[in-house]
């Protein structure tokens, strides 16, 4: 069977965030994400640093979103994996709008593509 | 501050995979892997596709190790994305000991490079 891709990857790279202090509003700002994408979230996780930074997931049943904060360089590393008919670009603008980065980089990355 | 990266994300593509039938077992893979490659597993998440296919993600304290099986592909999805010390390619042979795929690609990406 032919296939152009199975999902779009986006790597973003964000520098100098505003920072959210706060895993409720972390995991709210992931469930706008998914849903702005129109991902479904099947499964969550957080883990948080001492003294601060945090990694946090959410599992979707188009693949997942992910954070991980180096507070030491003000350094957030996102992961916007999704597949089928949802729309990637539209989790990355409310990622945008909640984290104001001064800085971004972005490779988009086509996966599963035979 | 200057830092050469942050973090080590291998995005691997495996095709033609030996099917693991096992949400059990399947987490023990995901959690040896993460042992191998000297992370610390600080979360867990898996779904399961009615009527196949799985989604699995274990949080690391290093970041994150994912799964996303394709099975009218046979395909594999997976992210090995971890940080400091720790050992990535030792978990991507942890992966291929398991799933045996007869065909892969690989694709090493630096995280976070000021």
């Amino acid at each position: 069977m032919k296939i152009k891709r199975a999902g779009i990857h986006l790597i973003c790279e964000f520098w100098q965030i505003q920072w959210i202090n706060s895993t409720k509003k972390i995991l709210k700002v992931l469930k706008e994400a998914a849903k702005a994408s129109d991902s479904k979230v099947v499964g969550e996780s957080f883990y948080e640093f001492n003294p601060y930074g945090f990694s946090a997931i959410v599992l979707l049943a188009e693949s997942h979103i992910s954070l991980h904060y180096w507070p030491e360089y003000n350094y957030l590393a996102i992961d916007i994996f999704t597949c089928g008919k949802t729309k990637p670009y539209k989790a990355l603008e409310v990622l945008k709008k909640s984290f104001l980065p001064k800085n971004i980089q972005i490779v988009e990355i086509k996966r599963g593509i035979k």
